[in-house]
Order: structure tokens, then C-alpha cells, then sequence
């Protein structure tokens, strides 16, 4: 009748115990991001296809269910999302995420973390590692069409792997959107000019770069010819692009192609539409990042980059995140039990048949 | 830059706190398992495929996840669950779990639990779901073979449907663990006469109304000729019983058939070795539930039941349990954001690049 032999316990982790912790830190992330896809590449992760549930066909709304394990870092987590696109008409975010992560010894939890942190800083954090091969070395200046939670995301992840920007220009469907955008990140980035575009996609692409787009409009919003040579363009959103841009490209990379194929994006919708094929296609970062294809190879090549997302990347940034965070002393140990079921000394108190 | 309008908080319950607010109550768990049983006949549940992560092929030592939602109760949840059979030699529970609820208004988590209790509790819920319809309604005695969390959670429900059982009889691998049976369960059910088998699986099973095999054991170890006209048969693990058995039964019920073909339980192989056939198979319990089916029809019929587990059972218990502790004012609040990340009104303190 012991208690505490088998006693389980998991530490919380609070968005602001992330944040306190250091945890918004695209360098760290950039690097977990570059190690996890070495570690996919060598087979050390498990990934399995992510679970979907959609309540509304019309608005889509969902929650899905990523897991993935990371062999060499003996864990295994899970990253539960909410996508309510609705939400952003009133304000709230689209994404909502939760992680649990465990380790796979004995198979216990051992963290509980909220997730849209780590998840919103995932999809930076591939795009700026896209950046550190694929971008302009001395990139100077960055355009945004979309100024939501990825793009105020990317900007911070450009920024890190690229500290030369000096200037950036967003614009959204008003100026209130972008006014905010600007107003939430010149704080963070005290050495750049942020500017609003008025809504003119033209004026925030037309001399960058860098390229963004992180929309859910699903039309065409960047045009080909707003695109200079030399520059990079990173694709976060489903359709914001017209086919032109990448048939104008003269690379094309993804985190992922065989799966960007079956999903969604202007790439997908491209190869579907018979568009593109693979051969268009060079392949995925993570060739670029073993050094068996080149990253950027002239100062002139238009590059195109466009990310799914990979579950376990998720998984690795929010074990980072976690370790960091533990080692601030930050978060709460919850116990989650004090001894097995049975071995309860009051039990027979609390039993109810 | 508001704090508090974008706020978002769960509720965390441990197994402690379940427990001291009568959560484990095999009777409101038993007409959970009803109501959801007749709710997924409606269409009202999501229930994908679960995801299998399996770290060693040897020792099967894995992680599932399955999520399942409840459209009626605006719920979506996802039960996290690793399965170490190793562990049991060390004295540790093979399974251990945990669960995210989330609404599905927002897509917000609302509570994380601690799961091993509503786990166990779904599965002996569920045999005592099937007791209720399919055990003679008399039943005075209950024999076991397998003496661990399953088979106590099993003793629990099947005396929480059959009030009237005085006697029990367990057989476990060794004396000592069978000991541990009685000791543990004894003081939990004063009207019940509890005794070892001393290893001996017909002395535990052949004078039972109802028997229970609960083993990892992979071996036919329950014999035909111990079940006596009348009795009913709560299969639980893999393969532990003899074809035999199933063969001489008058009705074979299952939670999900067309599930069970597929798996690796005695009536799976059966089925896999062409020794039994959709005929032979009464239908799932849910047909029983509903009244298109008889349950037990005579004082002599053998009947069969066998769960293979149904993740929406699981997050319905959940859901219960988690409606009981808040009601007992059980559990601890914890913040998972304050705001929107971009909304802190510290970010650039926190802020890496």
C-alpha cells in the first residue's frame, strides 16, 4: 500500500512560462528545426499521418491530432490543434494548440504544454531556415500580403536568419489590420522600418526581397510581375498566388513535395491542374540542408519555398521549448497520480458501484 | 494590448481529485457506456481511426492516440495512452493515459485528466454494460483468470450490475499475485467473499455465472469444459482461451465485430483461421442496447462478450468524470494564455532572434 513508488507527475508549461523562459526565440527554433529534419532523413523519427476531425463543412472548423516520436531524444508527443477559422472575424486566433509529450522508457507524460506558441513559431522557424539557404544573402527588404499570427511569425524568423532587413511593408485586406501588425512588431524590432501598404499588394512585394504570404483568401493575390529576380518567396497560406509565380521561378522547394501534392496550396493545385510536375519541383529542404543540392546559387534566381508542415518538427520545438523552459525554473508540477488505482489507501471511501 | 480577452484556461484533474470526487463509479460509468453506445448509432460521434506508434517490435511497447468527438455534447477529446507490457514485471500498470477535452465552439481546450482511471474504468464499464443484457440475472458467482487492473475493474462492474454476486475466485500466475487481488479489492466490497485459486484456472472459472479471463498471457488458457451451462464470458485480452469456448457458446457479442475480425483477439484468429464466420456472431452490443436484438433468453444460455475498446466510450467516461470533480469543486485552474502571443505587453523583453 505505498504510495509514491508509482506516483506520476507532469510539469505545466503556460503560454507566458514559455515566454518568461525565453522560449520566442526563432535562432533556437531555426536550429531545432534543421536537426529534426536530419534526424527524419537519417530514420529517426516516427510520423505517422495526422488525424483530422472537421465539425463544419462549411467553415471547416476542425481539431487535428499530430503525433510523431523522436527516437533519438527517447520521446514521443502529440500536438492537438484547433482550426477555427471563424474565430478571426471576431478577433480571436484561428489556431488554438495544446502538447503533450511523454517519454517512451515507461511511457509516461512528463509535460503538458500549451502549444500555439510552439506551433505558430514552427511555421517561422521552417520558413526561416528556408531563409538561411534559399534567401538573398543581404536581404534588405521584406513584403508581407496577410499581416496575421504566421506572418507576424515570419517576420521574426527572417529577421533572425537574416539580420541585414532593414524594412518591411504589409498589407491586409484594411489598414487597421496592417496599422496593427506594425504597431504589435516595431517594438520587437527596434532596427527595421515597418510600413503599411494601404492594402496594395503591389507597394508591399514590388522591391522586396523577401516575399510572404500568409492568407486564407485562397485567389491569386501575388502577381508574377511584383516579384523582382533575386528575390524569395515564402508561401504559408492554401491559394494567395498566381500560377505565374512559380512557372517564373527558377526553384522551387518545399518541406515536403509528395505531400504539398495532395494537399491544397498553389503548388498543389498547379500539379493537380497538370501545371507542374515533379520535375518542376527541386526537391525538399532537407536535400538543401544535407548538402546534396544547392541552396541559393546566384544573386538573380527567383525561389520559391512552400511548407506543409511536419508534425515532429512541431514535437522537436516544443521539447526545446520545454527544456528551456525547465531550466528557468519555469512552470508547475502537477501530479497526475500519487500511487496504481488499487494501491489507494481510501479507497474503499471513494468507490461507488 | 489587452490581457484577458483572449484569455485561455484548462482545468487540470488528477487522479487524486477524480477519485476523492467519486469518479470511480461504475454505475454512472455504465450508463455512460450506454448513452454513447446509442449516441454513435445515431451518427453522433466522430471516431477515426486511432494512431499506433509502436517503439519496439519486441515488447510491442507504444503509444496510442485516439481522438473521438461528441457532437451532442459539443466535445472533442483525444485519449493519450501508452501501452508498456514490461512494466507490469517491474510492478508498474501497463497502461498509462491521459486526456485533452476541448470544446468545439472555439476549438479551446477546456480540461486535461489524468486517464489511466477513466481507461480502466471504460473497460469494466463495458463488460459491465454487456453483464447488465447478457449475465444471469442471479449471478452469485465470479471467477477469474488474470488478477490485474483490468480484472479488478471488472470485479467492480460486473457487482455494480449483479448486486447479487457473494463470491469470487481468482487465478492469477503466482499465489502472491492473486493475494494482492484479494487484498486490494476485499475492503472495497464487504458483502463479497473473495479467494485464491492457488494458480488453478478451473477451480477459479468452473463453478462461475460469470467468468473474466484478463491476461497478457497469448495461451488458450481457459478450457471449454470449465464454463457451466448458464454462464457468462467477459473476454478481455489477447488470445487466452481455447476455441473451444467461443464454439460451444450459444451467443457471441461483441462491442464492434467488424473491429474484432481484424485484431488479434481468440475470436479474431478464429475468424482468421476460418473457425468462425459472420454467422456465428450475434452482433455488437449496441443492437442488444437498442432492443433490436434479445439479450440472455434462458438460464442455460453460454453467452460470449468481447470489447476490443471504442475511443468515443473512453472520452465520454472522461467527460463524465470531468462533469462530477468540477460539480465536487475537484481540480486546478491553469492559464494556458493570457493573450495573444503579439498581444504582451512585455514581448520585446522576451523576444530572441
Amino acid at each position: 500500500m505505498s504510495t509514491g513508488e508509482h506516483a506520476i507527475g507532469v510539469t505545466y508549461l503556460s503560454q507566458e512560462d514559455l515566454l518568461e523562459a525565453g522560449c520566442l526565440d526563432l535562432g533556437l527554433a531555426v536550429d531545432t528545426v534543421h536537426d529534426a529534419l536530419l534526424a527524419n532523413r537519417k530514420g529517426r523519427v516516427l510520423f505517422p499521418e495526422k488525424i483530422v476531425q472537421i465539425f463544419d463543412e462549411d467553415t471547416q472548423e476542425r481539431i487535428n491530432c499530430l503525433p510523431a516520436t523522436l527516437h533519438d531524444e527517447k520521446v514521443c508527443g502529440v500536438k492537438w490543434v484547433s482550426v477555427f477559422p471563424e474565430n478571426v472575424a471576431e478577433g480571436r486566433q484561428n489556431l488554438t494548440a495544446l502538447f503533450v509529450l511523454s517519454e517512451i522508457e515507461a511511457g509516461y507524460p512528463f509535460a503538458v504544454m500549451e502549444g500555439t506558441l510552439a506551433s505558430n513559431v514552427r511555421v517561422g522557424a521552417m520558413a526561416g531556415l528556408a531563409g538561411r539557404y534559399l534567401a538573398p544573402e543581404h536581404a534588405e527588404t521584406i513584403g508581407f500580403i496577410g499581416s496575421g499570427e504566421q506572418a507576424k511569425m515570419n517576420l521574426l524568423a527572417f529577421k533572425s536568419v537574416r539580420p541585414s532587413l532593414a524594412r518591411c511593408r504589409v498589407c491586409a485586406k484594411t489598414t487597421e489590420e496592417e496599422e496593427q501588425f506594425v504597431r504589435e512588431l516595431s517594438p520587437l524590432l527596434p532596427d527595421m522600418e515597418l510600413e503599411i501598404a494601404e492594402t496594395d499588394g503591389e507597394r508591399a512585394t514590388s522591391d522586396a526581397d523577401i516575399l510572404v504570404t500568409a492568407t486564407s483568401a485562397q485567389a491569386p493575390l501575388l502577381k508574377a510581375d511584383w516579384m523582382k529576380p533575386g528575390a524569395f518567396y515564402n508561401h504559408v497560406g492554401g491559394w494567395e498566388d498566381e500560377y505565374e509565380v512559380a512557372k517564373r521561378c527558377d526553384k522551387i522547394v518545399c518541406d515536403d513535395w509528395e505531400t504539398v501534392k495532395h494537399r491544397t496550396q498553389t503548388l498543389s493545385r498547379m500539379y493537380q491542374d497538370g501545371e507542374l510536375t515533379d520535375d518542376d519541383v527541386d526537391g525538399d529542404l532537407v536535400e538543401i540542408v544535407a548538402g546534396d543540392r544547392p541552396g541559393r546559387e546566384s544573386d538573380d534566381e527567383r525561389i520559391y519555398f512552400d511548407a506543409v508542415g511536419l508534425a515532429y518538427v512541431d514535437i522537436a520545438i516544443a521539447l526545446a521549448m520545454y527544456r528551456r523552459a525547465v531550466e528557468a525554473g519555469k512552470g508547475r508540477e502537477l501530479p497526475m497520480q500519487r500511487s496504481m488505482i488499487f494501491e489507494h489507501e481510501r479507497l474503499s471511501d471513494y468507490v461507488r458501484l
